[in-house]
């Protein structure tokens, strides 16, 4: 099933708009290539309705948010809302500044999200409207380990049932809800810590998921989810003496790069909660 | 003649002002450093007069244009034309808004280009005013093929005409004219296009080969041309298992870095029409 | 005393608020993550003063400047000043246009910066007023050289003297001093200047390693510039035939994040003026 979810990226290529930061926007475009997607960039409120007009699925990225980039994410996700397609939502850095909080609590609140993806005091900053998020990297206190996984498989199965949208956390152990059912996954590598934009290369994959796979959106996320961490295994794999986290980062897009569905499937380590 | 232009370009070092997107921004900063050209980039209206008067060269990239950086791309080309710098125009995404359509036509109207640069879809968004583009990828539609090439060349050469632009269409099969004649140019992997960008690096660094070759700005732009798809050729004889998009990102931008005009001239595959 | 300014960036991982340029922004990013420390980038007026909150460091680099950016600049600056953070300026293209110089020349002024990075063309636009800056590159005529060297220290050690600042000119021979002690730092490869960024890359680092080592300044400011010399020695002897700049540019960043205290104690090559 989660083989199939990559393969149906493959075979429909969607083009997916991103209003994402621009730190990391390159390896977002060169991940959604390397899974098969298309991606477009487009920030500007002028030019936005226009773009998401034509494309299958939208990721927003409030990374490096600014006015004028607030103002086009709520003008395309409202378009994209009218066309029925997927939009997603990477809340980073919600919980370190009033701004970014805000901004994420009122783009869950007025667009039709389909997934929101995030660390666990993102997602924590988003649902209770607090956290003890350090910057854009998960706080220690939040982590989900198998000591907390009882209660934090709870938390997102509530926070996505009152949200009505799949909720992605993503850390050591990674949890995929629709509120009925959750992926507990243990794909990756610490080391992907190491690398910035791993959190955004996955937002942007995941909406190409999502827009591929329309009538199996949990699937779908768990499936970009895994699709993610086998990379970083794989790559991990390839690395040679003298390569540090720059390399690892192009061998972990290399590594979606030449993933099919048979692969993703071997490679998936998961359990349904 | 065109090794001769690649190593104007290490010879001079031209000094290029790029206006373009934040998506493949460093890339055609590497890119413009390894063919023997400098970069600078800058889209603040205050700062662009100042900047593109201590350049040889203008390239102006339409990729994630928003109202600010429209302002500095007709401040800064019509110094360059004051100067008489070269002036290339990249119309990244022609066709796929109303945005981007108008404001590649405005450019194209209002200021004096030396170049522009584009898919298909997006040159003839701009010739005609409409066209099938999706996304930012040409469709497949108004590809250039065999079977199309006797109409695709009268069809640039009638635009090149129109314009007094030299006008460079790039896909499988490239197309570089000034109106006159026209490389029909058979370089390059279809691999490229699994990467982001690679239309915008080679924008950046024919704007580089434009300033360098004063005199020939049709073979300076078929050298170019010919560049990026040798590059990318060689490129690919150097992957490795297990290597995939990002890893072949470097490796084009390396081969660029290490070609010499004897080089550049082996390995140019084109015929004149 | 070098090494040790690394192992405590690895040790107390400091977070550094970047307002930095388009171009290198994801070389920056991951860099600070090679080195031990945590990137954050923000550059939105109303996000900046919450963000530096939770800082450790900022790095202010105006190389794509823009009227939104400035103005978080000086806002960023002066909440960091409240909060006692070292605060770095890289002026990127100070010299080469109006708003670049004034920008730089306010932000020394107004703010209480602890160090300022250039190339010697840009600390002398800012110390002179005027320079003969070639883009974002040094002029040859400005280099510091073994012949030029007694009277480079002069100026850098006046320069330091007058504002109070941490000096770092870096080129072919890098100088680091606080107005006493002059750091005459031999590290480094010539191809280094054939990859974009390499100077954001290491005033990014660089704000780590004050952040990281508040006590010695002076030497913790040598210690990133050799490690980024000693780095670009490192990954040059990794290229193997057919690697070029963008290959380079990753085995820069992989060497910094296998670099430990004791390989930047042997491998630093400094005398102390």
């Amino acid at each position: 099933m989660l083989g199939k979810c990559l393969e149906n990226v493959r075979k429909t290529i969607p083009l997916v708009h991103c209003i994402t930061n621009y730190v990391t926007v390159n390896d977002v475009a060169n991940v959604l290539l390397a899974c098969g997607g298309s991606p477009i960039m487009s920030d500007e409120p002028e030019d936005v309705t226009d773009i998401t007009s034509i494309c299958q699925g939208l990721t927003i990225n409030i990374g490096t948010l600014n006015q004028r980039s607030i103002e086009s994410m709520f003008l395309a996700g409202k378009r994209a809302n009218e066309l029925h397609h997927p939009v997603l939502l990477d809340p980073v850095g919600a919980g370190a500044s009033a701004l970014r909080t805000n901004t994420a609590a009122r783009l869950l609140q007025e667009l039709s999200l389909c997934a929101v993806r995030g660390n666990i005091s993102e997602i924590k900053a988003l649902a209770q409207g607090s956290s003890t998020t350090k910057g854009v990297d998960a706080d220690v206190a939040d982590a989900v380990t198998d000591d907390t996984l009882d209660r934090s498989v709870a938390f997102v199965k509530e926070f996505s049932q009152k949200t009505g949208c799949i909720i992605a956390v993503t850390g050591a152990i990674d949890l995929v809800t629709d509120g009925t059912d959750c992926y507990v996954i243990r794909n990756g590598r610490p080391e992907m810590g190491r690398i910035t934009g791993t959190g955004c290369q996955l937002s942007g994959m995941m909406a190409a998921f999502l827009a591929a796979n329309p009538d199996s959106p949990l699937q779908a996320a768990a499936a970009a989810v895994c699709a993610m961490g086998a990379a970083g295994e794989i790559g991990w794999r390839n690395m040679q003496p003298g390569d540090g986290n720059s390399t690892y980062r192009s061998r972990i897009i290399d590594a979606i790069c030449n993933l099919d569905g048979d692969t993703l499937e071997k490679e998936a380590r998961y359990e349904l909660r």
